[in-house]
């Protein structure tokens, strides 16, 4: 039995380290082999869709004139961009996309402001999400300012597409495949990135009233050494048996545990947060922390540093358990509960079904924290509140 | 706070019961809206692809002249089945197979006889674990004998495919998608079944040589409440990268390990056998039990089956530690480690690098349980022994 050192390349878990991805404070900037916004070639549609009444509308069921569709493989590398009409995609039976699920993709929106401007939200921490999710499904690099460029390019040419809406959207869906078409399990040698377009209305059909959660340790969403920390599709076809399983017991999401010790993680496809009076006395905003099983969602990150920047109570990423719930809740010290995500923006949390009881959460409908952010947050996205976080088209 | 019951319809575990499948012992019964085999609709090629050189032929590269193709929609149900040319398929870019990873596949193969006949391999078990699957990932029921029956028209349409060969054989990969062209995470309204199939040789380029194990917690394959036990394509491209990290420590595939015990679970896609002197001094074939994390194979099953009817020594479904298997090689009771699957049938497990420390696995080529299971299995498979788990196409 001998003994063997660790190999370089093997650090701890999967980063951006050696990628060519170095992130900076102020922006991105890559080193690597990518594809070029400025290599751009565009195809116009000849015909153009009628824009849908979003009112009703359900999420992501229509698309726009036109998609970005970049290809890749291991013999050349990135191809050209292209921006085409909108159309189904041509793929090889085998691909590994559809047999391994190597995919992934993200989720932003561009929003119209009053003064008819078009603006992206925090676009460049979608980007990093993107490159860290690519390297962990063993997809290549690419450039992600370029991406993003090509993406506004995109926007730009659907723009008649964005609602001229103070609540509605333009759901952007970059999305990122292997297309090895053959089945042994390995990296693929071919890829694709393309981006997809949707206008949309509020997430949720009960608007902004509160959801109800299933809490149970039955099934659960993701696991230390898994993928729960990236935007991988396995992620999200896996939790659909039990969302209907919370819908049998009466309630709209699950809210998913971990652990002996039913740590509350996320809520359905959002990131979640309790504003309480903690166990200390503490008035504190808190969520779980980034541990690997957590998605590090980008309005997640936004209200931790917008209500960390107000400096009115603790704002925490720390450990949460049904148990830490149940107490708050039988001393009156829970306040609120809610999720995020970028469909939803900010969903209340109003009750919690938890071992055959249904824990009621306090839910004001005025003055709420949860509502609160909400303004703040759509004051950036709709450009009513000038903020460094809003990117232009 | 008041208290809820059950629901009916939320029994425990994802089962068959309710769905429509009930599993007879001699056969497969449905009772379901399925597609008919009497229904085949069948376009032949018009020309035919060379069929390849086996040897040193990377595993399902080369697919034959035609597929099966069934669609589905939650409106009319299952659509006529289709025997067409292999060609790609159409889906659409917000397809939820691509984003939501709902998908799932099985593996089987077509064994040509020293008779020149054509026959499967208890291919009725992988069509109650792709029922199984399809449960899991919320995609509609079929009859599973008619799905049978169309594989082997499949089958039958290709046969020139399959390799006059003792060793080769052709790879049968049903497929089955979710196709809801948009983007809520939801039970799919669209899915499309399809079987493609590929002449393969042996699945590892060093052919029956013993593989090198890297065993290692910092990547886990599947956990309690999640999919391992489901033939899920999410399960699979999560392991890529740890597979990649293997490779750098020197290693060809990852041994899964599970829980703070370090329980021993799969090989790489494989499940994983011990045959070794148990701490209690008895000869026993051991491998981890169906508790929920461990995908229930077909050539693991048949092996259990097979050493059972032997009556040689124990055979045992029980949970392995690295503890376990360390100790047992430091007192020299292990005798055997090796993998099963489909694919590679039985492979040897030569070496495990765990915790710094190269574990030397006993490995006799000749005489050993699994050159012996894999020349009972073969022998089954390839006709060489009447049995009934061979299935004349």
């Amino acid at each position: 039995m001998a003994s063997v050192p660790a190999p370089a390349s093997a650090t701890s878990a999967p980063s951006l380290k050696g990628t060519g991805a170095e992130v900076s404070s102020n922006g991105l900037v890559d080193n690597i082999h990518s594809f070029k916004a400025s290599d751009l070639e565009i195809d116009l549609a000849q015909t153009q869709k009628p824009k849908p009444d979003l009112t009703g509308l359900a999420f992501g069921t229509v698309f726009t004139d036109h998609m970005l569709v970049v290809e890749w493989n291991s013999q050349v590398g990135w191809q050209r961009p292209r921006i085409q009409p909108f159309g189904n995609l041509s793929i090889h039976p085998a691909c590994s996309a559809l047999h391994y699920a190597v995919q992934l993709f993200e989720g932003m929106k561009a929003y119209r402001g009053a003064d008819n401007r078009v603006r992206l939200f925090r676009p460049e921490l979608n980007m990093n999400r993107m490159r860290k999710s690519a390297h962990r499904a063993c997809l290549p690099g690419f450039d992600r300012a370029e991406l993003l460029e090509c993406i506004k390019k995109l926007v730009e040419v659907d723009e008649e597409w964005v609602p001229h809406s103070d609540s509605a959207s333009l759901y952007i869906r970059p999305t990122f495949l292997g297309t090895e078409p053959s089945l042994g399990v390995k990296k693929p040698s071919q890829a694709l990135l393309y981006v997809i377009l949707s206008p949309v209305g509020s997430y949720f059909s009960t608007g902004a009233k509160p959801v109800s959660l299933w809490a149970d340790s039955k099934y659960i969403r993701s696991w230390k050494g898994g993928t729960g920390d990236c935007k991988m599709g396995g992620n999200y076809g896996a939790s659909i048996f039990a969302q209907y399983e919370a819908v049998d017991y009466g309630c709209q999401q699950v809210l998913w545990l971990y652990g002996d010790d039913h740590q509350i993680t996320e809520v359905g496809t959002m990131n979640l947060f309790l504003y309480w009076t903690n166990e200390k006395g503490e008035e504190e905003l808190a969520t779980p922390p980034l541990d690997g099983i957590i998605l590090p969602g980008i309005t997640r990150q936004s209200i931790l540093e917008l209500a960390q920047k107000w400096r009115e109570f603790k704002v925490c990423e720390r450990y949460l358990t049904m148990s830490d719930l149940r107490h708050g809740l039988k001393e009156n010290r829970v306040k609120e509960m809610f999720g995020s995500g970028t469909a939803c923006v900010v969903s209340p949390v109003g009750r919690v079904l938890y071992q055959g009881e249904n824990l009621q959460i306090p839910c004001q409908q005025e003055n709420s924290l949860a509502s609160r952010l909400m303004k703040e947050l759509t004051d950036i996205q709709y450009g009513r509140t000038l903020s460094e976080w809003s990117l232009l088209v």
